[in-house]
C-alpha cells in the first residue's frame, strides 16, 4: 500500500515537472540513509556536464553551485537539477559554448550579456564584475541578461563575504505565481539573497523566495493527507485552498505575505528582466519546458563596500552584537533557540561535509540512469 | 453603549501609545465626514512646526511628507504624527537647529550625519545626495545616521521618479517585533520602499513594512470582537494568537511571511543602523518614548540610473507592458480588478486632492488642542 501511495506521489511530481514546468523540490523529503561525499558528487556533476559539452571550468562552476546547495540542505537547488541542466544543454536550450560579454560599465554599474550561457557561469561572472565595481565605486550593481536558471542565489551573494563586503543576488524565473487577486501565473517565485559578514560569528545569509512556500511542502501534505494553511496556495479558480490536492492540480503558490510577496517578486522581475532587456513575466521560459529554447532569465548581482561607511572590523563587531541580540531574545513556548538567517544552513553544511549528502532513491535512480547514458562513473 | 466602547477603544490606544510606544494607526478607522483640504492642512502643519522651532524650509519639508501620506490614504503616517513631532521638538529629543553633514562620499556612496535633525529633513537631504551620486556613478547609495522617524518611506523613493530614475528608501525604527521564535521586541517594523517610473502608466510604488500587519487592524478586530488570523500577532508568551485582546495586551506583531519578514527587518537594520554607526535593534528609541532623547534612527536612500542599462523610454514601455500583464491577469472569484503596488494609493491621492483629507473626531480634537497650545490657526 505504501508503495502505491509513493508511486502515485512520484507520478504526480513527474507529471507536474514535465507538463507544467514546476519544481520537484520534494524529492528529498523521503527518509533515506544513502549518502555520498560532497567531493565525489562534485566530480560526478563535473563529469556529466563536461560530457554534454561544458568546458572543465564552467562545469566546475556549475557543480560548485549545486553541491553548495546540497551541503546547505537546500536540496531543491542541488544535484536534483543536474539532469535537467544536462537535458537543456543537450537540446541546445543552453549554449555550452556561450561567451559572456560586458555590454557596458560605468562607475557602479555594468550590464552583462550571458548570450544564453549556463546561469551559474553567468552569475559568477556577474558577481566578479560587481565586486570590481564595488572596489572602485563603493557599490557595484550588475544586471545580467539572456541567462538561465542559476541555482541557489545565496551562492553569489556569499562571494562578497571573502572580500569583507555585503553581497546581493536576485533573479527572475519562470512564471509560477499570480499577482494578488489573479489566478494565472504571471511572475516567478523570484528569490533574493543577501550575505552580510560578521566579526567572530558566522555571516548572516538571507536567501528567500517571494512565494509563501515550496511545492515540496504541498506535495508532502498531499502524501500525508493533511490540510495546508490557507496562505500557501490557490486552487485553479484562484481561491485560497487548504486542500493540497486542489493546490497541486492546476493551482498556484501564493506570494509570501500576500501583496508584499507579489510586490517583491514584481520588483525583482523589473530590476532583472525589464531593466536588462531580457525576458520577464510570461515571456520567461520555465526550466522544465521547451528544452531547446533559451529561457531569457536575468539576474541582479550587487556588492556594497562596507569600509566606505564604517571600518570593517567595527562593522563586524556591530553585526556580532545584533546577532547576540537575536540569539538572546527570550524564546516563545516550545522554542529551543532562535536562529539568524543562514544559521541552520551553516549547521547542515558542517554536518553534511562530515557525513555526506543524502540522496533519495528516486534521485539515485535518476542520477544512475544519467551516468549510464553519459557513460560516466557514478558514485551512487 | 457605542460611546463607551469607543472610549475604551481610544483609551487603549492612548495607553499603548504613551506607555508602550506603539503606533495609533487606527485613529483613522472611524467613519467620519469631516475633511480638510491638503493645502490648508499643510499650512497648519508648517505653522505648528515653525512655532516649535523649525525654520520655514524644514517645516515645509516635514509637512509635505505628512500630507503626502494622508493624500495617499496612509493616514498612519500623516498628520496623526504632528503632535508627537511637536512634542519631541519641544522636549529636545529632536534638534530643530541640527545641521546635516556629508561625513564622506565616494563614487556611488555617501554617509550623512543628521545630527539629530527631523527625520524628514534628513531623508530628503540623503535622497538628494543619492541622486547626485547616481547621476555621476550610475547608482547612488546613502546611509543617514543619527536621524529620527522620517514618516512614509515612499516619499523619498518617489523623489527619484522626477529624474526618471528608480528610488529606494528604508529605515530602521523602534523595536516592535521579535525575531522568529522569540517573544520580546528586538527589531522594528522596518519599512522599505521602491519607486519605479513607467512609460504612459503611473509609476509602480512598493512601500511595505516587514511586519505582518499594522496595530490598527488588531485594534479594529478588538473593537468588532472578531478573531484575527494566527499569522498576525503573538500574545505575551510569544505564542501566535487569534485573540486581538491578547495581542493588544503586551503582545507583538509577527513578521510578514514568518522568518522572511524577520530576515528582511534584520537586513534593513543592518544596512541602516549597523552600517552607519547609528542605533540598531533595542538601542533604538521609540518615537513615543523618552521625548527628550535622540532616537538614533538611520535611513538608507538609494537611486538607480536606468539609462546606464537601457534607454529610459524603452524601460518605460517595458514597465508599461509588465503592468498590463498584471492588470490583464484573469482574476480570482469576487476580485474586480488587479492592482500594481502603489496604484490604490494613487487613486486615493486623486480623490483626496479633490475632496479633502478626512480627519476623525479624536484626531480633530488632538490637532485643535495643539493649535490652541501653540496659538496657531487651525483649519479644523
Amino acid at each position: 500500500m505504501k508503495g502505491i501511495v509513493r508511486s502515485e506521489h512520484f507520478l504526480q511530481i513527474r507529471l507536474r515537472v514535465f507538463t507544467e514546468g514546476t519544481i520537484p523540490a520534494d524529492l528529498m523529503t523521503e527518509k533515506i540513509d544513502f549518502k555520498v561525499s560532497a567531493e565525489a558528487l562534485r566530480i560526478f556533476c563535473v563529469d556529466c556536464l563536461v560530457k554534454v559539452g561544458l568546458n572543465q571550468e564552467d562545469a566546475g562552476t556549475t557543480s560548485d553551485n549545486l553541491i553548495f546547495a546540497n551541503l546547505r540542505g537546500v536540496d531543491s537547488h542541488g544535484v536534483i537539477r543536474l539532469k535537467i541542466y544536462a537535458d537543456r544543454l543537450r537540446a541546445g536550450g543552453i549554449d555550452c559554448r556561450a561567451r559572456l560579454q560586458v555590454v557596458s560599465q560605468g562607475g557602479a554599474d555594468a550590464l552583462v550579456d550571458a548570450n544564453n550561457s549556463m546561469g551559474q557561469v553567468a552569475g559568477v561572472f556577474g558577481m566578479k564584475v560587481a565586486l570590481e565595481r564595488a572596489a572602485e565605486s563603493g557599490f557595484g550593481i550588475v544586471v545580467v541578461r539572456n541567462s538561465n536558471h542559476f541555482g541557489a542565489a545565496a551562492y553569489y551573494a556569499m562571494m562578497a563575504l571573502k572580500e569583507g563586503m555585503i553581497g546581493f543576488a536576485a533573479t527572475n524565473s519562470g512564471p509560477s505565481m499570480a499577482p494578488s487577486g489573479g489566478r494565472q501565473a504571471r511572475l516567478g517565485n523570484n528569490p533574493l539573497a543577501i550575505a552580510v559578514p560578521a566579526g567572530k560569528h558566522l555571516p548572516i545569509v538571507l536567501d528567500m523566495a517571494t512565494g509563501a512556500v515550496a511545492w515540496g511542502k504541498i506535495f508532502m501534505a498531499q502524501q500525508e493527507k493533511k490540510r495546508i494553511p490557507l496562505s500557501w496556495a490557490l486552487d485553479e479558480t484562484g481561491a485560497p485552498t487548504d486542500d493540497p490536492d486542489k493546490a497541486a492540480h492546476k493551482g498556484l503558490i501564493q506570494p509570501t505575505g500576500g501583496h508584499k510577496g507579489y510586490g517583491l517578486s514584481l520588483i525583482v522581475d523589473i530590476l532583472t528582466g525589464v531593466l536588462s532587456g531580457s525576458a520577464f513575466s510570461t515571456h520567461l521560459k520555465s526550466l522544465y519546458k521547451d528544452l531547446q529554447s533559451p529561457s531569457g532569465c536575468a539576474h541582479l548581482l550587487a556588492v556594497l563596500s562596507i569600509d566606505r561607511f564604517i571600518p570593517t572590523s567595527e562593522f563586524g563587531s556591530r553585526v556580532d552584537e545584533i546577532i547576540d541580540l537575536m540569539w538572546n531574545c527570550p524564546p516563545a513556548p516550545s522554542v529551543e533557540r532562535i536562529y539568524v538567517p543562514g544559521e541552520i544552513e551553516q549547521e547542515i553544511h558542517q554536518e553534511r561535509l562530515a557525513q555526506g549528502i543524502p540522496i533519495n532513491p528516486i534521485l539515485k535512480e535518476e542520477l544512475s540512469a544519467l551516468a549510464k547514458e553519459l557513460e560516466v562513473h557514478a558514485p551512487i
